[in-house]
């Protein structure tokens, strides 16, 4: 039975699951959801994800959503395929550590940002400066914090790219096309990670569907 | 080597792992961390959490920070000992969805009205009653969700008691002495669910230190 992951390329969160996906050289079905047409919250949709939002995925008669819960699965699940992406006892606290630190410190602050740097603009809203400079200054710290990290070790988790890395990959995209990219430049350290990472055949090939679409 | 925890029991997130300390029925050392006199930010305790923000938490040389990684390693380690807080493969995938509904859906919303209907008001600070309101139709919309799942399992990860659960002790104890106890009693199965798991022993146990204070 091939996994399906429901939702659009135009999701972060999506996006994410496709990285973890193609890391561990699964094939998958993908069944596109239509958010401009409210898909996501129509009953069948719901049925998926009772928070109606995206993405959703199935792997036979699993249903899970939440994008980092979905990469758990895929990465513990298929253990022995592809990247490994997580490992075990205590060198996985600490990517543990590095996964809760993007989900608490990074990506508040990286989501405001593409908010009101993309996500407004595109759809003809207001961007708020006082947000944009108040998470400028907050996402710096946090990158400061990033770059001490990044000094004593390759990648967020420790020495490989684990999914501590990969979740932040579809955040740093679209980041990196916006002036949110000085802050990156302003830590050597982490401009190195950044574009290391972003330079993984995997997420080339979620890039490709993004463009395709 | 005992464990050590460092933070505050005014804090949900400290209180979040001393929850799952006794849960396991562990010994443990507490090193209180004075906010007030800003402790968290001096360096020696940046040098456990980076960010500077409590809990920190020592085992021998491994230092963790982020209270759910914490608790994820307590269980893990500790896998045979007490309750067991997590489980093995497909319905690990579960409670990990619960998981990330506790802190991407449920934690936001129960945050924003502690710190307008506890906090600020502790502290002198004005109450925004837009953002009251708007939190609580919000949160009554996640509770809605609880229910239907609680309607099928008796825990939010299945059919025990894990951390899905326990990471929402804190933030309920407090709203339960709000006015959002309403948006509780107006969920008969989230309100069972609540009134169990905040019966628990080990929980209790966090209580009498809290109440010590």
């Amino acid at each position: 039975m091939v996994m399906k992951v429901y939702g659009t390329v135009l999701s972060s969160a999506t996006m994410r699951v496709f990285a973890a996906l193609y890391e561990k050289d699964l094939e998958f079905t993908f069944v596109p959801v239509n958010l401009r047409a409210g898909e996501h919250k129509e009953e069948h949709f719901l049925a998926l994800n009772p928070f109606g939002q995206v993405p959703a995925f199935e792997d036979g008669d699993l249903k899970l959503f939440e994008s980092r819960a979905i990469t758990q699965y895929i990465a513990r699940v298929c253990a022995d395929k592809g990247t490994p992406l997580v490992c075990e006892g205590k060198p996985m606290a600490t990517v543990g550590v590095w996964m809760e630190a993007e989900a608490h410190q990074f990506e508040p602050l990286a989501w405001k940002l593409r908010r009101e740097l993309v996500y407004n603009p595109k759809f003809g809203m207001a961007v708020d400066a006082a947000v944009v400079e108040e998470s400028e200054a907050k996402l710096a710290k946090v990158l400061d914090v990033y770059e001490a990290r990044l000094s004593q070790s390759k990648y967020l988790g420790g020495d490989c790219f684990t999914l501590a890395d990969l979740h932040h990959l579809p955040a740093i995209a679209t980041l990196m096309g916006t002036p949110v990219k000085k802050l990156f430049d302003a830590h050597p350290k982490v401009s190195a990670w950044a574009a290391s990472i972003s330079a993984r055949p995997a997420w080339a090939k979620v890039l490709a569907m993004r463009n395709q679409q």
